[in-house]
């Protein structure tokens, strides 16, 4: 049974439900999940919906992350998530995540986790003020200050081998493998995994850049394409997108570094869409030579990347039309995927205090242990220090 | 039904359980807990053994928590804690608390949790280091650092009104009330009860002092008389006590300030005593005006205070004796407690979790709401800022 355990492959992902998912999420991560998925090469994958962690800077407005589970979750169905083949949970619905994130908190220091880089950039980011003489209402919330520890939480309850995210994560995965460790040691059993990071394969994955090519997609920017978005939508935004400030005529020579057209076309664009759209190219490479060269508008690329966006997100959009019409459907995968999700981080918290022998009520052999210790010489002779 | 439940008035209390109990113990605590037991004045009792807050301090040594679990509870049982009429549960069995705990951890800030003095206090105790700059083991435990919080949910969790502690634990108690305030004004419910302190009431209740006379009675220091001291070794620990330095003929006039034997006999003797065991003195005060002009030995004082000590102790000995033989019943009596404990912690997380509207899985009324949510102007006019 624990051999098999061992070799199992097991995958941890999710988001903070704090807003509907674009095309960042999309390249970044939820294109690789679908692959993932389907690549038969991971014996369970658990998709988490991380409303706990997100209302640790949220704890204000739960509305926010109530309304935006379901708009992860129809995101995902829409894309390909298949929940007969990947786990799709509610956190704040899974108990275990907070004793283990309980029990967790005595193996880390403050000290450490106020050297996690990750924790103090996102502490920069929302405003929150980490230092000690800080008497304002920006002070920095517990709860936001340990969730590393809740991540390990999360990662660990369901022993999860593996785990896709970016680069700026790595400081996470690394907090939580520290955590392993240390509990494994401490008490003594090989229980829990040490996660193994799989980061992404190349720059598009690594960063997407919004339509005014200024920083990464956003919500909070107002610079991103959702996927859910119709079909007008993504054309206005497309027609707002930053190219080359310099092509002024459409003689002129142009850039196509910076350019987010083509940055967009790097990333989504096929060879085959050449042929069907736009026949005089017969590849990215030619199409950005006649740009550079002069004598391609803009407005004929954003065209082109209009219908190369839309044969991306139509179908995913007509996907999500039939799961919104259909809601309940959804509650029931959630409900089912969380249920399951349950029973496997209970089973790890029963092995995690059976480690600590903390698991007094499971039978009722601590009543011979007990008996043994009242009678024992250690009792009798070596009090131990009252602390 | 809720107009009742605010009249209800609740105690909860407990101990860490790291050593066994002693005599102050007993003056501090436990003879008060007994007569608000049976004062008829309270609706409930809990009385949690702290299991959880104790490996925040000893995460490294969970037998020596497991193994204190039954001298803690022996030691209540025999002075007189009635589990018919007191709740005795075990922290680490009741999941609510973690949850709580997880929750509340957003309402308080870093900042707040490292002015709480009681915390300042304990740390040096403990050697824990909590500068930003420590780089070594000694780091303060995350666990440690929040345990606060962890208390509020101990306190809240059975909606305790009445929080029976020394005034050291005063911040403590202050630091719930802020919880519990700022949890009903964020969620606008009015669910979460500030507790109020409940004081000792008298010198002997704040700090009876060790038989060495320098400090509080402490197991570490090992100037102290257990609850579960057989006569011989309450006898030779009362032959051991600090007397008065410069008294050191039976004629000499002697101090009673400061000698131990005299505080003793203020905390432990009744007026009675005297004509049973020393009838040469009315009372206390005519004992004391003799050791004061000289005349009265040492040894004379501490035999009569074995008799004082030994009515105390024999009948919680001979009571121990009775639940040792009977750990069985012991466990289930705790057993019993941690059930009904679930109950009425989970109860309040309930509640917690629907004023938080996170009771995603309770019914099935979150999907009308997000058919709604779909549907909203919020929704398609003003996105929320993803943070």
């Amino acid at each position: 049974m624990e051999a098999k355990d061992c070799k199992k492959k097991i995958i941890l992902t999710g988001d903070r439900p704090t807003g509907k998912l674009h095309l960042g999420h999309y390249v970044g991560s939820l294109q690789r999940r679908v692959e993932l998925q389907n690549s038969g090469k991971f014996d369970e994958i658990n998709i988490l919906v991380a409303d706990d962690q997100a209302l640790t800077d949220n704890w204000d407005n739960p509305k926010k992350i109530r309304d935006n589970i379901i708009e992860v979750a129809l995101d995902y169905l829409s894309i390909g998530i298949d929940p007969d083949k990947s786990n799709i949970c509610i956190q704040s619905g899974i108990p275990a995540l907070h004793a283990l994130t309980f029990y967790y908190m005595n193996l880390v220091t403050t000290q450490r986790l106020s050297r996690n880089p990750t924790v103090k950039t996102e502490m920069k980011l929302r405003g929150f003020n980490g230092g000690d003489d800080a008497d304002n209402e920006a002070g920095l919330p517990a709860g936001f200050f340990t969730y590393p520890v809740s991540q390990a939480a999360d990662i660990t309850a369901f022993k999860a081998t593996t785990v896709p995210v970016g680069e700026d994560q790595s400081p996470m995965i690394e907090q939580t493998r520290e955590i392993v460790r240390r509990f494994n040691a401490t008490y003594k059993k090989d229980i829990l995994v040490e996660p193994e990071i799989l980061l992404p394969e190349n720059e598009v994955q690594r960063r997407l850049p919004g339509l005014d090519g200024q920083a990464k997609m956003s919500k909070s920017l107002g610079n991103c394409i959702f996927l859910c978005d119709d079909k007008k939508t993504v054309e206005q935004k497309i027609k707002s997108m930053y190219t080359d400030p310099q092509h002024l005529n459409v003689a002129d020579p142009g850039h196509v570094e910076g350019n987010m057209v083509f940055t967009y076309l790097d990333a989504f664009c096929r060879e085959d869409q050449f042929a069907e759209y736009l026949p005089e190219y017969q590849n990215l490479d030619e199409m950005k030579e006649h740009y550079r060269k002069g004598g391609l508008g803009d407005m004929k690329c954003k065209k082109f990347l209009m219908k190369v966006m839309d044969e991306l997100l139509a179908p995913i959009r007509e996907s999500r039309a039939k799961w919104e019409a259909n809601i309940g459907d959804v509650y029931d995968i959630l409900k089912a995927g969380t249920d399951h999700a349950v029973k496997t981080t209970n089973a790890t918290l029963n092995e995690v205090r059976g480690a600590m022998r903390i698991d007094y009520f499971d039978d009722r052999s601590i009543v011979g242990d007990w008996e043994e210790w009242l009678k024992s010489d250690e009792r009798m002779q070596s009090p131990t220090v009252r602390r």
